[in-house]
């Protein structure tokens, strides 16, 4: 029954090295990584050089090897080797959700062409087993929401900015601790969050978007101001990845939110992610996991392989639903916005002011806005203004 | 591709009346309840008298009927429906843990023999869907614990001392609030989560165990004192339903446990349930959601539903694997134990004493001791030691 797997590998960081571990030294799954291609000859490892190739086409043109592991960084070079790889019907598993986010529907039609499974658990949440979750379980028309804590690093900084922290100390540790990348602009400008989302729509609503599609805002211009705003009010302060059906239209979208204790995800906390999704005649189910390092994903990396082992694929279900909503900007939120100037604050086109605080040396603005009018400014790049969204 | 479905109901209340609202009114999924038996004809219902019968072979007997759904709370009669439905080749949907857990390989025998599903998600926690996650998601054998807040009376009545409240009034509270029966009995004294244990094992591990294996001690005996103790060192009181794998053994046992903030299921409260899934190779993974009340039960019984549109049956890999654990109650615990007079805690053989208090009136020692020495005693009856296990 269970089909007999030979594994090339592309990539041998942390998560590589763990999987090359676990596969070929247990006898966990009959699964062998028989060849490993990476970039540079040069680096130290922890295994021979006789297991490392440093030409692509050794695992691409061997047809001894029937399943891709594809962890590398690239996400140009990413596609290149998915693609060809899947082309020549391997099957690919793959954590690399940049390459996913931008060329979604392509390699889903490849896959389907040469009838091979692209299987990527690990690109979103880490070891939490969301897209599955979304695929199978919740595979009716009945959901109404994912909303997701889905980056590790700025969960961690918005975790100890809520404990008191100003954001530079805060992005300073997340760094040294390994969360952050040197150039943390894909993960504190939601970019990273938005790939995420991109690739949860798909699974939960059936939708494929563009990241030019999805506004993304994230948390470089949080403010002492803000924080102290959440903190007297008893907020929480989380980028939400959202994505909220109303009737037959989808609103998605990256910002922070101001949540308060009864959202089941206020207690997520540091570098944890999480996935709360609401469906129909249920309450809100929460799935909560470690979202970055590397055990997380190869641990995630690790059930897709098992998977194919029983030809799993994922089906799209609700991708061929004639159910299926529309993309949408159009959306009414409550905001918080602050700045120095209150003058700044009128970039939001306000629908209804309900509060407006004006202090020596700060304002803030709560009140209602359309998403369609702010959707096409880069607020990452407004560093005067911060906003996030109300409970 | 998808097979219509046409469902015999018994049992109608709210569970049973919320999910004929969604099958019946909306086109959610391509089934319909067509014949509903209740056993009193007398109680006033939501929807005509001409929908019911009182027979049950008004059901069984019907042959255009492919589903039935048991939601009845008789666990006998249960399983004479059940087991009937299955050997005239009916798919069935049930909630009924108790059944489950005392005839769980006689009805796996049954749906096998006869080629039809057998689905429960909904016996255990609810709307988190942790049967169907242990089953597909975690297929291989890298599993290593479960640890589940699956009764979500107890959970109310746990927080609620933890709150400051004392036993008595937190359990009036759940009851008046409908989370616990009028004879708690089953909840209390843990058989309920003891139950869900069993199901989650055979899940989780592949071992079919019986209700007699397993140790329960519920949350009965729990007194002031023991809330203060917790309280002061900053632990929170959970009741745990726990199996965990150490090398090819396995030990399962229910019993309440002292946890610190560290632990993920620090902070589910109240009527909340979650299970705490821990892989090889991956961080422990947390799936929370509502497990008491019509709605988290209603949606679990929707999704088994919808699977069946699609021909899923649980398949049991680790119930074939050759490398299942063996159950043993051979395991040391570190445990807290309070009583009012010292004499009283040598019931539980010390291995090791850590601490020994004795104040005016109360008396608590921890330490280790082996799970052998006291599965045999029925603690629930020992109304004067209280006792918990320590992180």
């Amino acid at each position: 029954m269970r089909n007999k797997l030979n594994i090339g590998l592309f990539g041998f960081g942390c998560v590589g090295n763990g999987l090359y571990d676990v596969l070929n030294k247990s006898n966990l799954l009959d699964a062998r990584i028989s060849k490993i291609v990476v970039k540079s000859p040069n680096k130290p490892r922890s295994i021979g050089a006789e297991n490392f190739s440093y030409d692509k086409n050794d695992i691409l043109h061997n047809d001894e090897i029937n399943v891709v592991v594809e962890l590398i960084d690239d996400a140009k070079a990413a596609f290149e080797i998915v693609s060809e790889a899947l082309s020549r019907k391997k099957h690919v598993v793959t954590a690399n959700k940049k390459m996913l986010a931008e060329n979604l529907d392509t390699l889903l039609d490849l896959a389907k062409e040469n009838n091979v499974s692209l299987l990527y658990e690990a690109s979103v949440g880490g070891s939490i087993p969301i897209i599955r979750n979304l695929e199978e379980y919740y595979n009716n028309d009945s959901l109404s929401g994912v909303l997701g804590i889905v980056n590790g690093t700025t969960n961690y900084i918005l975790t100890q900015t809520n404990y008191g922290k100003d954001y530079e100390t805060a992005l300073k540790e997340a760094t040294e601790l390994g969360f952050a990348e040197s150039d943390p602009t894909l993960d504190v400008d939601a970019y990273d969050s938005k790939f995420k989302l991109l690739i949860l729509i798909k699974h939960a609503f059936g939708l494929t978007l563009t990241p030019e599609q999805i506004f993304n805002y994230g948390i470089r211009n949080i403010k002492a101001q803000d924080v102290k705003y959440a903190s007297e009010k008893g907020y929480r302060l989380k980028l939400f990845s959202r994505g909220q059906r109303v009737g037959n239209k989808l609103v998605g979208f990256v910002a922070p939110h101001f949540i308060t204790e009864d959202n089941v995800a206020y207690n997520v906390n540091n570098e944890f992610n999480s996935v709360t999704v609401e469906a129909l005649f249920s309450d809100k189910q929460l799935f909560q996991g470690k979202g970055a390092g590397a055990y997380p994903t190869a641990s995630a990396v690790l059930s897709d392989i098992s998977a194919l082992q029983f030809e799993y694929a994922y089906e799209y279900k609700k991708t061929a639903s004639s159910e299926k909503p529309e993309f949408t900007t159009d959306s009414i939120l409550k905001i918080y916005a602050g700045a120095e100037k209150t003058n700044d604050l009128e970039v939001f086109q306000w629908i209804e002011k309900e509060e407006i605080f004006q202090g020596k040396d700060y304002a803030y603005i709560t009140g209602t806005i359309n998403l369609n009018n702010i959707k096409d400014i880069d607020f990452n790049k407004k560093s005067e203004v911060f906003f996030a969204v109300l409970p």
